[in-house]
């Protein structure tokens, strides 16, 4: 029963309900992160602690989200893949867009204390997206681009970084000096300038940061549901076969 | 130019743009804050503290995105009103209701402790939506209908926990007594059982919270824009008449 | 470059691009066939000339739009499946919806004078939906409904035309007499107060009208594509199978 | 109650709701009509028999369906506005345009025996597309950019059909010469070099075809809405005065 006369303008809400039976991905990506981390001095190329600290993030939205089965995150961003069979929400998109965005970005506050001793100068927002896939290849290259993303700019940041923190460039000249190299050009920069086997280098950062639901035996004997976080490539199909009992194939 | 063979995956992204010239109007709520205000003991039926942490919330959205004209508030809910030909972000629906929620959740989390001396047991979050109004009068109708919410539950409330903590009912009870009484009712029994004239009651309570920009005159002899916030009837067009200048009518 | 300074207003017309690699189903179905059929004069239950006008349609759209390869159709709707490849107008779903539903109406039209003698009283319109499908199980299914829903109105209508034709019942009687009866009954009634064995009916009342491309030799030897009308049972696998080549699986 | 087991697939219809309280305009556009004018004759520039016939089918359209308060057409187009608060279908998206395109495609070629002597060699479609206008200015603006459209064209193809059919150049030099000119060059062609005062020619070709419900007392003295065309301006206000009572304004 409607509780006042003002009531019909929510016959303006419009459905928003998402196609069934396809994967929902959910990717959040920090806004203007390029300053917050300036402004927050994280280190670089890589702040292990900011990686730790989103990492936690994400770990708090699959729990609080159980048809998430996977969520890979690289940079300022994180994606969440939603069974197929999700209903959450009846699939609404706003909810669902709105719900993994405000829970990470709480997660993310609630849990800064944690990884960084200095306080939040000011409270960081991130966007969301949610994008629908049909078919299992798409999906897996959905995961391809974001971890190819993380390696293509990751070599270049390193090597960037390496180029004006021991090497003593200009960024200007850091810059110049990249252009135009490809991968390999930059591995030889990393390995002859700065003895860095690029390989060596800590695999959270190459790689990013994957979490899965796999299974854990209690002391009591039980089966528990927990989140594993992994750094392995998950371009390989080795990946998708190794965890297949944990997603949603 | 693509960086790598997997960026294909992006063509599925759909363009979710929103009609233009239409005022858009976002709504943030709390999720499953019967729960969480629970928890966090909050004050029973209102708790000033929380409703002040909700506006600073409120103010930190507006302060970073200024197309926003105004605000109104009440519970755990918040509605932010978009001026008609703002094109922030190009209108694109996912990154208006991610931003909106991403950035209440964070002013929310960031200012806890200015306002609750207990910190967060857990972290809490937010749904959003956007709903589109075509006309002013279904604008000003829209925010009659969140204060007419508030009212209505407000002296339901009021009503009910004055049974259980003043007049020792048990809730059970108390919900019994009010079952089917109309406001009239409610005030009686406020008046002549506890002596609280309801019109009495702090106006923040009763009427909610709305935020606007105005503007005030500076030291130094310059206009700048604030953010001003009113707990007055937003249902009386006297409102609407008075902020006009603040208003995108 | 703008021809007027009126033409921003094309900026209102929004994006209504369908998901990608999915199957796209557009129905279309006669608005007030109750009538039009009616006032046509068409046999009861069923016209062949009125089916096979509609094939005729059909066949027309398939021949203009070659990214459909598959339609089924019964009483007065027809459903048309795209490749899910498919790139047409850009997957926009106003163009598609609107193209496949104005062809199927002109071929109606144009076609309406080689089956009925009696010219049209007045035009006949037909409505459009656009439906996806992201999986083979589901496009299967999709075409079973429709079978099947062919199936129970034809069993039904020929027994309740039997009653009032030949058993002589009132209108409302038939219906009585059918209330509450199962498909066991319905072929009872028909075998044996009139005499008909059910399954001995054409089958295109039966099961409705199915067109495919299949590929016929010339006579000089080339191969063509030719469209080809089936009246089979497409619930059972085997007319997937038979038609694999055909269909896009 | 579910007929079958497979009905569940109705399950992927997604609610396509338009927004409340907007103007909906529907365009249709003739597809392919410059292989279909020319095969079927049509005079250059401009066919009356084909406008005639455009005319009727819109005539059809809002006989059918009466939220359409004004129709605007030219060249092989039409366009439809329903009144803001049409209901019509629940304001289903795909239902309103396939209705629309469907009837005009079906009246086009319903009338084609009345305006040619020649029957149709194959059967036309046309698409159709809806858009929203929230605000009266840009309705206006919408129907006075179709009109400055048709003036545009028909002020070129005037020129350069002369320039052709009378001045006897080809096609390639017709295009060459009109290449750079402007409004008052082809004007001053066509009276210098052929005598024709481009004002005097009929209105229908230079400002289109506008329809709208005006009222009409019969001889019995009851009045009685009837479909009026106009040939007029509707750039001017003066339309939009004179037709105020038969607009949704
Ligand atoms: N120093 C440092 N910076 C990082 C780290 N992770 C991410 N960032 C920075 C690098 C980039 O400037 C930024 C992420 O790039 P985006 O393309 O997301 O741009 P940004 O967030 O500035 O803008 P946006 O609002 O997403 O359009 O975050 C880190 O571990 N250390
Ligand atoms: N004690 C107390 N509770 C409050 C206050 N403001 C809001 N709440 C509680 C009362 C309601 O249980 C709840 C808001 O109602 P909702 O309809 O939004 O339900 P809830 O958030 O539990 O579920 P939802 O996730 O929104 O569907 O928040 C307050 O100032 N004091
Ligand atoms: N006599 C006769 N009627 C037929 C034949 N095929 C279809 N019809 C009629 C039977 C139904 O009344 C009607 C199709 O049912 P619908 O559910 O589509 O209803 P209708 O088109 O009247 O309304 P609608 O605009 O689709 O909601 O067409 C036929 O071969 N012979
Ligand atoms: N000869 C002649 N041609 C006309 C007349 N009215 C329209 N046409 C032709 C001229 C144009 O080639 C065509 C309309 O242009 P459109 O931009 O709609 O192109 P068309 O329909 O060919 O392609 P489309 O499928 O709409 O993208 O129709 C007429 O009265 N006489
Ligand atoms: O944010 P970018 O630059 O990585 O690119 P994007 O996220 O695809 O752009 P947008 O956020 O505007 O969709
Ligand atoms: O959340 P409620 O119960 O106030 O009602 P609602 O927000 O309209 O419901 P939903 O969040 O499901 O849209
Ligand atoms: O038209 P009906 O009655 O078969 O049922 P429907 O087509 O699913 O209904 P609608 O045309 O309103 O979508
Ligand atoms: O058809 P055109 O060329 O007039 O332009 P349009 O109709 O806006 O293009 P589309 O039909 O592709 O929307
Ligand atoms: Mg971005
Ligand atoms: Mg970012
Ligand atoms: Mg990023
Ligand atoms: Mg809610
Ligand atoms: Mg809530
Ligand atoms: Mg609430
Ligand atoms: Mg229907
Ligand atoms: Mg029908
Ligand atoms: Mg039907
Ligand atoms: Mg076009
Ligand atoms: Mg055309
Ligand atoms: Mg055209």
């Amino acid at each position: 029963m409607a509780k006042s006369k003002f009531e019909y303008v929510r016959l303006y809400e419009l459905d928003d309900k998402l196609l069934k039976n396809v994967w929902m991905v959910v990717r959040v990506d920090g806004k203007g992160f390029h300053k917050f981390t300036t402004d927050h001095k994280f280190e670089k190329p890589n702040d292990l602690a900011a990686l730790n600290l989103m990492n936690d993030a994400a770990k708090g939205v699959m729990s609080e989200l159980q048809d998430v089965f996977m969520a890979y995150g690289q940079s300022d961003e994180y994606s969440f893949i939603f069974k197929r069979s999700s209903t959450l929400y009846g699939r609404r998109s706003s909810k669902i867009i709105s719900t993994v965005c405000s829970m990470f970005t709480s997660h993310y506050l609630f849990n800064w204390n944690k990884h960084f001793k200095d306080p939040l100068i000011y409270p960081p927002s991130f966007d969301a997206r949610v994008v629908l896939y049909p078919c299992l290849r798409d999906v897996k290259n959905y995961f391809s681009w974001r971890q190819a993303d993380c390696h293509i700019n990751n070599l270049y940041n390193t090597c960037f970084w390496a180029l004006v923190q021991k090497g003593k460039l200009s960024t200007l000249d850091a810059e110049k000096r990249l252009n135009g190299t490809v991968s390999s050009d930059k591995n030889e920069i990393l390995f002859s300038e700065f003895g860095i086997n690029y390989n060596n280098i800590s695999e959270i950062y190459r790689k990013g940061s994957t979490i899965v639901w796999t299974e854990k035996k209690c002391e009591n004997g039980r089966i528990k549901k927990v989140l594993q976080l992994l750094t392995c490539d998950i371009i390989d199909n080795s990946f998708w076969n190794t965890y297949s009992a944990s997603l949603d194939l």
